[in-house]
């Protein structure tokens, strides 16, 4: 997507590969808002230790990194085969050890490896590890972007869009899943409008969906989570589009970023149409409903602190609670299905109930 | 209400008259949570200043503290009786020109003036001014209180409550209006928790709600805004009390804090009870209906920068949001009657179509 940097506008993806160097290279999302920048990780450890601080989040994004960082791992190898091999479970096991919860990381390894294995010779096995980690990024924004092709039809001239959290390019390799409908509508020229949430504690709306909206110039304001339902009720808002991080198939049900399920119900009792748009890797296929899904309780720290800039280009905490209080933080909620109009996907938009027919 | 300090634990109100100085005191608001301390108002000129840097907020301890700052006015003055009424007029205006449509800082002053009218001397006069400003803050006190002993009936042994924004003590001069039921029923030896919503832009319920509670000793935990609906959806709140900024008598449609609408929604949806806490000064006797009640919309900045302790003592502001994004920033929102399940006032519990049989 879009960025616009001191040598004008220009196309990025959320991360690379650069095969002359042998390095992965990726924006440095924890310096946004404040500073664009993009960081080079020269080897597969320093990719999986961006992975574990964070350098680069959201679930297509951190699939891309793995898959990468596996490559990169590969190419650096010098050796005969079997000594190649073992070197490929360490790569393995270092990148997958880094955020030990997050599946699409293990299926991006997962996808490389099987090509791989394919090979006959070193350099066989590191041009297919190179070439397969291209296409499972590649397919990450192909999936984005067929969500934009779908979204968008729903998209009106003059659409006034809610969205919530950052389901935006930033979480995946290209286009996001909640805002590639939106970006599809910008470039076809609709004139849209998007409201978007700050979502608090950690004010993913504030600082990463308004700037991936202001880089591709698409007309927006942050407001409060506490203002959503205040616009809904005075009609200014025609629909909502948000992502999610796990949808249970069997039923629609949609675990997402703490908030959701209150903009879905204030939706809901508004009349307003309420879009989860996820590529196909979300499904669960194991869960029975939404009530299955485990809820990460984070650190109450995100609520009581905010994290800003200074003004001088320095991130700076600051407590913005009382003291001796603690907190609470859930990190996700469940929308129960009755609240979703439609989930749109790579392959379509489906009723939560029709999911189903999405086995293959 | 209790406030613990190096020496103990100690009573204070939000703000209180000296009459040995002819100081008027009050809590330093914008310094909590994160220091406490008092400030010495030695002329109404320093008062005007305090109301108008919001020193002090909140309806029922702007009223208080315009009564006060007009008897601390009429005490200084030295001459004749006639000299005495222009000195008052000049007191008035510039008290009253600080906060322009402070309807109870206007209502404070004028309760006061009306009884030192009836005064024949400077002597009188002063005597006057001095007695009817204790009793105009005594009153919003005794309000509150009759708030908390009406309210705590409703609250259970082991009930969670959850609050939105800070309806507390500290925008009164005692008790508060949400929170006196919950100080009484604390009081009666309930066991209660409270879920305090951060109320973000400004973080009233991490501030000041979460600081209040904490120097009572009651149990409770902050949450973001966009938590409440989840608490809600587990049924781990058994009843919602909030404030108000207006109440429209006529349909019982009440004006809050941004965000209160969502929450109403939410407790509906979950069939959870929504109270709101009134005294009845906020009660509107002239609109049809909440749709007629004007909604400020406050400096953006609110919501695109968070204000905190830097951990040294210093408040700090920082930026949280993309710098090249705008804001909207809507202060209140209109809660319709039909999410609302009864408005406590210190008349009684009244249903919200209940409300004009209070009309004397």
């Amino acid at each position: 997507m879009k960025v616009k940097t001191d040598k004008g506008t220009k196309e990025y993806r959320t991360v690379w590969f650069d095969r002359e160097s042998n390095a992965v290279r990726m924006i440095n999302q924890p310096l946004l808002p404040h500073r664009f920048e993009i960081i080079d990780l020269k080897n597969y450890r320093e990719t999986a230790s961006a992975i574990s601080n964070m350098v680069v989040r959201g679930a297509g994004a951190i699939g891309a990194t793995g898959a990468y960082g596996l490559a990169q791992g590969c190419l650096a190898f010098r050796g005969n085969l079997k000594d190649f091999w073992k070197h490929v479970e360490k790569v393995y096991q270092t990148l997958k050890n880094t955020r030990p919860t997050a599946v699409d990381l293990v299926n991006g390894m997962d996808f490389v490896i099987r090509e791989v294995k394919k090979g006959n010779s070193l350099e066989e096995c590191q041009e297919l590890a190179i070439k397969t980690s291209q296409k499972f990024a590649d397919e990450d924004a192909e999936h984005c972007k067929m969500i934009g092709e779908h979204g968008e039809k729903l998209i009106k001239n003059g659409f006034r869009v809610l969205t919530h959290c950052n389901a935006g390019w930033l979480a995946f390799v290209d286009w996001g899943s909640a805002t590639a409908p939106m970006y599809r509508a910008k470039r076809k020229d609709k004139e849209i409008f998007v409201f978007v949430d700050e979502t608090r504690p950690r004010l993913q709306g504030a600082r990463l969906t308004a700037w991936e909206l202001s880089q591709e110039g698409i007309k927006h304001a942050i407001i409060a989570d506490n203002a959503a339902g205040y616009y809904m009720k005075r009609g200014e808002v025609d629909m909502v589009i948000v992502g999610s991080d796990r949808t249970v198939a069997e039923t629609g049900d949609v675990a997402n970023k703490i908030g959701t399920y209150e903009k879905a119900v204030l939706a809901k009792e508004n009349n307003i149409p309420f879009y989860v748009a996820i590529p196909m890797s979300t499904l669960d296929w194991n869960l029975g409903s939404g009530e299955e899904i485990p809820i990460e309780e984070r650190d109450g720290e995100e609520v009581l602190f905010a994290w800003g800039s200074d003004g001088k280009g320095e991130r700076v905490k600051v407590r913005v609670a009382n003291a001796s209080s603690l907190a609470r933080n859930p990190a996700f909620d469940v929308t129960p299905a009755k609240y979703i109009t439609g989930i749109i996907t790579p392959r379509g938009i489906f009723k939560p109930e029709e999911l189903v027919k999405l086995k293959d």
